[in-house]
């Protein structure tokens, strides 16, 4: 089959690789519908962290299940599932707790499972899926599948959508919450979705890009805010009568972004951060001390969260698969990469 | 009167200073019952911050009104008040969000209020009281005032059991949590009251002093361990079923002391930290995100805790007077001082 390899820095190329199989009892075989490149999938692309070899890529996929293994008991042949972006065997103390990012028998797409074996990237056209009842959610009632628009939303609860809610659920978003959102790419978008949905009355976007402002309005945002750093935070604290949001999603990753979010939250609230943190980001004790700033989040176990999330992409309450705009054919990734790292694109999907 | 003043580390003197007198209408004056050294006034009395000139200090205690300004409304001469160690003005939104030690007319006792007038310290025999609504809770039907056991429970609401709640409740003790409670001075003693109160059903308290392991279990302590460091946590992991806690309360205030509540807490679990933070302790990002472990807390608003904790020292509920382990005239302060720098005194009563 087809698949998705980065070679190095800025080295993207789809090749030919093994076809995937069931190979244990509880995987599954999932023929991917939809991949697509994550933010977090640039870091390697920028050389910002290293690729030693040549691996497999892409952590964020919807498919059909093609084949299980003997012990898959939630899943059946011709299942719609959704992949979360970590694998997890849904049984531990850990998944029970709701931290599915944390499970014992945690492992990653394009990584390999606890005795060795490959797991395949999302970025191509078919998946083998270790712990595929922990892992997969079957999506009910799609009879030949979902329309563009829907698998479009489907494939967001894979990992921005639920990412942009973890931020909001750790940073204790509710009913007339104040909040500001840090970033403005996907997750930053759905941060603002995420908001809104568990009732948020001020929802500031800081974004300098029109195509983003538009968008994020269009998902709930009440105020936008352009500048940043010490003049964002003037501007965020002047839309909020002179204080800072009672919450602040922090969905970049720098040591600016995670400061920005912090001077931008009033005392007693909180920080919700899942921006991976990039280099030189401790976190500030005494700022947060003396301010009662706390600061929760990390890497989001979306697992948990897409059954609630689904919900409201079935019913159209939320429309995250707004997000993608720039669809491509998976032969085309190295251009999805370029698009997305030079802001071409919020979020590009890749079709096998 | 006489009162208690920093001449440098280790110089702790009583000496004659002016009386106070209410001096705008919104002040009150308070003659002191019983006041206390706490475990922050060991800072500057180990020359660990600096003392550049000899000044007031103490901002823990209660007493009763003497005098009351035009304005003061809430409190009557005769009433027994419970004085925050810190001072805010009860009306502004920081004080209405329940940060009132972020208050926009924040002070502090042995500081200056906004216009330059001293503050009296706690450690002294009267104090002139700004915004006097907003900071003092009047104690309702105590009639000749309250006996020694009650006073020290009453005195504890000053700080050390406001600031335990605090570490609690940012850390979401609820129901059946697992608790460590990191420090066994105090604050952390009354930590472990807070988890109790709070519905904990496991508290562990990592102390090595036999006379404080032996309170924290009479204050519902299930647990305790005296290895430190990676021992300690491997000791807590193991107490839990081979987790960390839901909780750790950090009550101490050192590098080694927060990473030691960080690393004891389970993935998704919280830190509520109130030990003042010591130098060299910027908060690991890293270990803290990809564990989804959560940090709050801060400087306690223990203004906005006392109506509901004092309820509870009435009742009989809670008795966290007995942290006062020994109890010394006013004019021995610097014994008192040393009393607990020495570790023979967990905390030390002054009555002037």
């Amino acid at each position: 089959m087809r698949a998705t390899l980065i070679h190095a820095a800025r080295d993207i190329r789809v090749e030919d690789v093994p076809d995937p199989a069931v190979q244990r009892p509880t995987d599954a075989l999932v023929r991917v519908t939809a991949a697509c490149v994550c933010g977090s999938d640039l870091w390697p692309y920028r050389g910002v962290t290293d690729t030693s070899e040549p691996h497999r890529i892409g952590h964020e996929f919807v498919g059909v299940v093609e084949d299980v293994g003997a012990d898959v008991s939630t899943l059946s042949v011709g299942d719609f599932v959704i992949a979360p972006f970590a694998l997890s065997d849904g049984t531990c103390a850990h998944c029970r707790n709701g931290v599915q990012t944390s499970c014992v028998h945690s492992a990653w797409w394009g990584g390999e499972d606890e005795e060795g074996l490959p797991i395949d990237g999302g970025q191509g056209e078919a998946v083998r899926v270790p712990m595929a009842d922990g892992t997969l959610v079957a999506v009910p009632g799609l009879g030949d599948g979902p329309d563009d628009a829907l698998l479009a939303g489907l494939l967001t609860l894979s990992d921005v959508m639920g990412t942009g809610h973890h931020a909001a659920a750790a940073a204790g978003v509710g009913n007339g919450s104040t909040v500001v959102v840090v970033g403005d790419g996907a997750v930053g978008q759905c941060a603002v979705i995420a908001a809104r949905r568990l009732g948020a009355d001020r929802i500031i976007a800081m974004s300098r890009h029109a195509d983003r402002q538009a968008l994020a309005r269009d998902f709930g945002a009440t105020d936008i805010v352009e500048a940043r750093g010490a003049d964002g935070v003037a501007a965020v604290q002047e839309l909020l009568g002179g204080l800072g949001a009672d919450a602040a999603l922090e969905c970049v990753g720098t040591k600016e972004s995670m400061e920005q979010a912090i001077d931008a939250t009033r005392p007693g609230g909180r920080v919700g951060y899942v921006g991976v943190p990039a280099g030189g980001s401790e976190l500030p004790i005494r700022r947060l001390f003396s301010n009662n700033v706390s600061v929760g989040g990390g890497v989001a176990p979306v697992r948990g969260y897409i059954p609630e999330l689904l919900e409201d992409v079935l019913s159209g309450a939320i429309d995250p698969g707004r997000v993608f705009d720039l669809v491509l054919p998976l032969e085309e990734a190295p251009e999805a990469y370029a698009a997305m790292d030079e802001r071409r694109s919020i979020k590009t999907m890749l079709r096998p």
